[in-house]
């Protein structure tokens, strides 16, 4: 282990004397992050994809007058007044398919049997629907009124060339894939997604699947990490598992090539805890100590361009601090909205919900029947806390709680069904 | 193309006599389908992926009483009274890391330093947090009061060896991924992933990227389809473009190694809806027709217990088609829950909806302040309708819409920010 001399502001050991609100940590983290550089993509890998650029379209859809209707295309005012009662008779003179028009004329007295999508014959102006039509030989029968328009698609009624389909901003969904593909357009700008790197410290860790010696814990941080960072938009850069060692955890925050570098544990005031101070060294701590409960320790920095957040080890205090900071950030770059990316409800508290003033308070709670239970386990190391929980109640700084039978905001942690 | 004579029972070009109920439909899926086999996964790539069975965990968490604060491990008994004014000094003995416990015993007046994590000494029974001490040398003041088993995490208080963690059936949240770590488990059972096949047929489709011949259009039915059916679990076992051919279509849909076969087009009752009746011929068409909009020439039946899905041609049907049936499969095979994927909403009507009695309407809607309106754009084939829209709004058969004011339940797509 190295042993380099504590710095004059070396705070190890000694307490966080003020703890940063959590407002000015996001505030810090809102001012210096912005959407990443526009990357080019294929289109059909672009789901959830956030666009860095309009997407303009180049053609028409449909790009020709088309049926919508699998029928028999034709006049529509011949048939004012047919019906099952007073049936019309037309002469049918040929058939369109989709891809394959049919070439004439569609006169009076006459129809053109026609499929869904087939381009519509000149001449006609309605199709009608197949039920209301008795094909025999070569004429139809009409026992239906199907008035001018009607089951037609008209050219560029879905999109017209030079349109704007999708915004700069926009996260595609499927159907936006398939609107791309629908005009033809394989290749989109979309937001670079911030490759993110996990740099996970402690001597006493060990991976899960090796035989755990007395005193060791299996690390547990950097998969709960990975499953959030996909989730925010963000791709892994690199996993690093250091031990508690100035130069080696140096090295890993350090080297180039990550958007943002997540030092799991050694975040806060205790001998071990070198993270803080390397920040401060190479680059800048611009919070560390934050007045919230768990993950008070928590260091949010930079060096250059990168985004540094040092997450404290305890689980529950680094899926907070993630939640709440790093999270954020990410989304933030991959041009998403910081918001937290959990659904709402509203519930009834059945029972006190303690806190205390002067601290944001991040409490996970169980939802049973609209009402809304804080879990007695609460502690930052309780992992199962958050797995037991439906999600979590914030209780902000300037309040010790809130009564039972108060309605309150829950964030919900992802359904498990 | 082939020119195999129709079938006794054959429905093309005559329309569908009856149309199934949606509810008919989607009791016909719930009865056949059921969850797939486990298989075994590793569990950082278990992120979203569903439980087949219990987990038990294999230890206690902690495995041993450990500090939850930086401080000093001492008898909280002793402090009492202890204060700014009345600070109490104790011997300070050694240290204890994580990892690196601290061999002796703490008796009266003495204290050891202690890291978060670090196993706790015997003869100690809490930690003073290292804010409220002043080491100097050998021995340390303490300025508060830390009553037993303050800051101290005791084995087994997360998780208990031999307790179930996970429950079968459960879709592992990141989190969840960090506990199954934290317990050493690096293998899941989990639900194996629907293999979903895309056949796409169409004469008049070319891919996008290639140049549209007149009459031609392009096909994006099937990147829309990938995006959902990775939303929902499944997999893609192949993409299989065909022309309007009976022969490479039923090639396309018996091949086997798919659990869902999605056909788009052809789907319908027009000359070149070859589908049906393959799968009559080859399987069970169980449902052909069905009373909603759009999507009524949907088909669902199955090749032995290859599910087969006939989504229509035209996108909007192809996604609502998709999202209520073929989704609704794939979620319940792969032992999710068959609910719609999209979080809901309440909103009031802005104008009126007209609907139909006897049908099922599927209607695309945009919310504006609580507001929510009906898109004018609803046809079939008006993809931008879906990509216009919030949402989609869901009148049921007897009803034939909804009067302005109506308060509804509104599913909302995924979120385009």
């Amino acid at each position: 282990m190295s042993e380099k001399p504590a710095s004059g502001n070396d705070i190890r050991m000694r307490g966080f004397r003020d703890r940063a609100l959590v407002e000015t940590a996001l505030e810090w983290i809102d001012d210096r992050t912005e959407p990443l550089t526009g990357e080019n993509v294929d289109y059909s890998a672009a789901h959830h994809r956030v666009l860095a650029a309009d997407v303009t379209s180049p053609l028409d859809v449909p790009a020709f007058d088309r049926s919508a209707m699998d029928g028999f295309a034709l006049r529509g005012a011949e048939t004012e007044g047919a019906g099952d009662y007073n049936p019309l008779t037309l002469k049918v003179i040929g058939e369109a398919l989709p891809g394959q028009p049919f070439d004439g004329q569609v006169s009076k007295g006459r129809a053109v049997r026609i499929m869904t999508g087939a381009p519509l014959p000149d001449g006609a102006d309605a199709v009608l629907p197949a039920e209301y039509a008795t094909q025999t030989d070569n004429s139809v029968e009409v026992t239906a009124t199907v008035a001018p328009e009607k089951n037609v698609g008209r050219k560029g009624e879905d999109v017209t060339a030079g349109e704007v389909l999708l915004k700069s901003g926009r996260k595609l969904r499927p159907q936006d894939i398939g609107l791309l593909g629908s005009v033809g357009l394989t290749r989109v700008s979309a937001v670079r997604r911030p490759k993110v790197r996990l740099v996970v410290t402690g001597n006493e860790l060990i991976k899960p699947g090796e035989p755990l010696g007395t005193y060791q814990i299996y690390e547990s941080n950097s998969s709960m990490l990975r499953g959030l960072i996909t989730r925010d938009g963000a791709e892994l850069e690199s996993q690093c598992d250091v031990v508690d060692d100035r130069d080696e955890i140096q090295k890993a925050i350090v080297s180039p090539g990550a958007d943002v570098v997540l030092v799991s544990g050694g975040s806060s005031v205790g001998q071990e805890d070198h993270a803080p101070s390397i920040l401060k060294e190479v680059g800048e701590l611009a919070i560390h100590g934050i007045a919230m409960r768990p993950s008070s320790p928590t260091g949010i920095g930079c060096i250059g361009e990168t985004l540094v957040c040092l997450l404290p080890g305890n689980p529950v205090s680094c899926l907070c601090a993630y939640d709440f900071f790093a999270g954020r950030a990410i989304r933030l770059m991959g041009g998403r909205s910081g918001d937290w990316p959990y659904a709402r409800t509203t519930a009834v508290l059945a029972k006190k919900l303690v806190s205390a003033i002067g601290r944001v308070d991040y409490c996970r709670v169980a939802i049973e029947n609209d009402s809304v239970r804080p879990l007695a386990l609460s502690g930052a190391s309780i992992l199962s806390s958050t797995t037991r929980a439906d999600g979590f109640v914030i209780v902000p700084h300037e309040l010790e709680g809130y009564a039972p039978g108060t309605e309150l905001e829950v964030y919900l942690y992802d359904s498990v069904n």
